[in-house]
């Protein structure tokens, strides 16, 4: 696969080829229905309602659209719109063309989708379920195991498999192993057996061994998740009367090696290596109450910014692989930036601001689990406050100036907490960043608590615990220059595997086993020759001939 | 490296050549001192106090006769025996002759023998602590980082540093990352800066960052060491004025393909590429008192049979890798293992006891985290019953037989629950066996408890939900044959990874983390080009130029 298509992420309903949304008052649904030349790439057929990235981009993109313009609906079903299958995974022609990192990039970015299912049932309180009515294999399975509830077609046809392991030699890629063991809690011995079983399991025993959570004659498949539908629908807290606000398409402009957002530039730099990301705080007033924010939609900064940095992820981690260190910096009025949090603080009650957070949280979650170095860079005329200190707190490093520029009028650097620094984004571990930054001394997290609305220069962070180094202006240059280029100079593997390792200490979760162990077990695998050499299983797959194995055990 | 090299883990002080032991009341004092030219395969000097396999060999070894001779030492001082430097790690030019599969076993042992010594200190109460008298870098920083408290000499010279992502392009790999995040609950932004310096820290800053516990003036080293290990020692709970048990050689004949231990035997079908591994039930009765085992010593069968599969598994792994599944089964009389059992749940206040209990429980781990597919064969005759179905809750699989065999007088199998399996032998999750296997419903393993002493026969097992199937004699050899084929057909790497995933479900610890996660991810590291491609850093490592990387983030 050329890796020189350029992935854009940005879509909308009226240009899905693979998903059709319905609504039926309290319940959407959502069917799959992939367009088999509707590849993003060539030289694959989508079959079987198998997918690639493209698949999921569109997928990702009703996600979203679900919670912000339809506050109305407490469920979602997800179904095949194809009469014999469910859905046959991702696609092997499509893996087994890819390269590695387009390979992983892509098992990164769908794992992120699943998990956003999962946020949005238990966040969101937009309740996800499967009606699965036929084959659901693999990444298929994967899918479904990401929803709340698996309804499924008794009919002698349908079945739940992962047959990753007896068929490609690699694993189920997108959480699935995870998910059986510690979401569903299937015993390990069951799991060992499913997982190595190409042809699935059906009906009753795939309910008594928790694969799945009921299953029905397919004549009674549709009334049945209806009547789930409904009863998951009926314990929604989102309100049945609002009206939901349109996601309108996010402006976005390429200027070279320049990405230019409304709040958010990043200016690429390809001899070192590095992307300039610059966050602007808001130029206004947030709106006065909740309604206000409605009005504003899109417009209110807190949306747009997670908007243009989710967009400005993706893009530079699909589209930009050599870009190995990512700099972020801040710049505008930290008072801007504390009335919006602010308003994100008392309105939490209200739907829409509560997606808004929920979305800033997995921005700064899609941040902590990308595989390129981050320098935060606190300087003058920036606004690392709040929401956006969060920025330097999911960075592997931050460089604060102490003092004042020569020449600069501007005052010192100062870094202000909020409220928004203690609790509502939470990392994949599941304690906010200040809490994961003192697991040594949980107390300072009370403490700094008691500072929220200060304004902190280089000496107080730096004795705070928020910040690395903090050099004064004769220092900045030189310490910075050498910090980046010797980060340029380490192996970008080695990097990867440092940072997936430190930046997630403290207690595990569903979601930092998927992205911190499956993810990395997968990857080795995915390197192996039994899977990707000359006589590996995925590049063999579907001529006829088995892999030719290494026996070795390693 | 040649993989021909027959490894031998037996070992005893008489024979080591890298590692002195002296003992001052109840303190001990083990010096490194690595002999240049004592490597275990030829190709590398073993300059700088650094370590190939075998140096950890007679240091897991110092560690368990410390453990079960010297019931009167309550701390144990790890120090270097050179002047000028502590331990410069695992050696470089050793790691990059040696094949993917070795580097990856290397470092599971490696990693297991530093969980020994976290074991040694928290629950056989012979604290280790590091005295670190010169450069202490690598794999010296994590032997380190597995004690419970660091000293170190300030004196210009000595340093801290793990300096693998800068030097050589991989992961410091015996559990330095999650240590330093987990363990000493360094901050995040530090451990980054502090991974990254190829000279790494000294002095003040090495305890204001909780690299190091305490740093003193060379002159003062030896004198604070003594202090701070008799304050260690003057905490356990260790009986002074007890006598060791003497670990005579263990017994082994290899004859042909099969390994036989006095309880233990194991033989070898290269063609399927199984292990069938037998393990027999004591032909005595356990002594009546404690006294009666300290007489017994090793010849005492829970400890007997502990250390014939500890070395049946070591030997397995590193001898034998093409052997991908082993098959485990029992062999005697139930009562007779519950009544040792017993012996070792009625005397657990005993020293020796309390040892010979840690020292299964480690050996059962070896057993979790072996990258070899593990199914148990329940079959008349056989003796799962206590400490011997901790294997079978251990197997990714568990067949047992329904019935009485045709033409065989022996009654059909059961399995037998004792007090051992509700708590002495945690996997590395800090669950029982048991508790991971019911994460779906915690309130089984306490019914189970009820069960206790009672003989279980297919069903009820199934029933209980200790067995995974149950077929009856005219099944039960096709379809264990075809398990077993099917199982040799799958892609090793595939298992690896998809054992690795299912086998630790539930919460998560320092061991799981190093085992599960940091040693994914060294292993894709270990794989990619940029480290051992022929311009990676591990290759290029010595010769005066750097690795040419390929830039790419994955």
């Amino acid at each position: 696969m050329s890796e020189r298509v350029v992935v854009d992420f940005r879509t909308d309903p009226g240009r899905y080829k693979h998903w059709k949304l319905s609504y039926d008052g309290p319940v959407a649904t959502l069917h799959m229905d992939v367009k088999e030349d509707g590849g993003l790439v060539p030289g694959y057929e989508l079959k079987l309602n198998s997918y690639d990235l493209g698949v999921d981009i569109e997928l990702y993109d009703a996600i979203q659209r679900l919670r912000f313009e339809h506050p109305e609906i407490g469920a979602v079903v997800l179904t095949s719109g194809k009469e014999r299958v469910f859905c046959a995974g991702a696609n092997i022609r499509m893996l087994s063309q890819s390269s590695h990192g387009w390979k992983v990039n892509f098992c990164k970015f769908t794992n992120e989708t699943r998990s956003a299912i999962e946020d949005a049932t238990t966040n969101s309180r937009q309740a996800w379920l499967a009606a699965v009515n036929g084959p659901c294999a693999g990444g298929g399975y994967e899918l479904a195991l990401a929803t709340d509830r698996i309804i499924m077609a008794d009919d002698g046809s349908t079945t739940v498999a992962l047959p990753e392991v007896p068929l490609l030699a690699v694993l189920p890629g997108t959480g699935g192993l995870t998910r059986l063991v510690d979401k569903r809690r299937v015993r390990r011995d069951r799991a060992d057996y499913f997982c190595t079983l190409e042809e699935g399991i059906k009906g009753p025993r795939a309910v008594e061994w928790r694969l799945v959570d009921e299953v029905v004659p397919r004549s009674r498949l549709a009334e049945a998740t209806k009547q789930r539908a409904g009863e998951l629908a009926a314990r929604t807290d989102r309100p049945a009367g609002a009206r939901g606000i349109a996601l309108g398409p996010l402006e976005r402009r390429i200027e070279g090696d320049r990405v230019v957002y409304a709040h958010v530039i990043c200016a690429i730099d390809r001899g070192r290596g590095v992307a300039e990301i610059t966050v602007a705080a808001p130029q206004v007033a947030p709106p006065s109450d909740a309604a206000g924010i409605h009005t504003a939609g899109t417009r209110f900064w807190p949306l747009a910014v997670a908007r243009e940095l989710d967009d400005l992820i993706l893009y530079l981690r699909t589209n930009e692989e050599a870009i190995g260190l990512w700099v972020l910096r801040t710049s505008g009025a930290a008072d801007a930036v504390e009335a919006h949090d602010r308003a994100l603080l008392e309105h939490e009650a209200d739907w829409l601001v509560r997606e808004i957070r929920l979305y800033l949280k997995r921005t700064l979650k899609r941040l902590d689990v990308s595989s390129r170095s981050i320098f935060a860079l606190i300087e003058p005329g920036s606004c690392f406050t709040g929401t956006l200190l969060e920025l330097a707190l999911a960075a592997d490093r931050v460089f604060m100036l102490d003092g004042a520029r020569e020449g600069d009028g501007r005052p010192a650097a100062t870094v202000r907490l909020t409220g928004t620094n203690f609790g509502p984004y939470p990392t994949v571990n599941g304690l906010t960043r200040l809490e994961s930054r003192f697991l040594d001394e949980p107390g300072r997290v009370d403490d700094l608590k008691g500072r929220i609305g200060e304004d902190l220069d280089a000496a107080a962070a730096a004795e705070a615990g928020l910040v690395t180094f903090t050099p004064d202006d004769i220092d900045w240059e030189d310490e910075v220059r050498i910090a980046i280029e010797e980060r340029a100079a380490f192996s970008p593997d080695a990097l990867t595997g440092m940072e997936a390792s430190l930046r997630f200490g403290g207690p595990e979760t569903l979601e930092s086993k998927i992205f911190a162990r499956l993810s990395a077990w997968q990857n080795w695998i995915f390197q192996r020759p039994n899977a990707v050499g000359p006589k590996g299983a995925l590049k063999v797959y579907g001529t006829g001939e088995r892999g030719d194995f290494d026996r070795r055990r390693v």
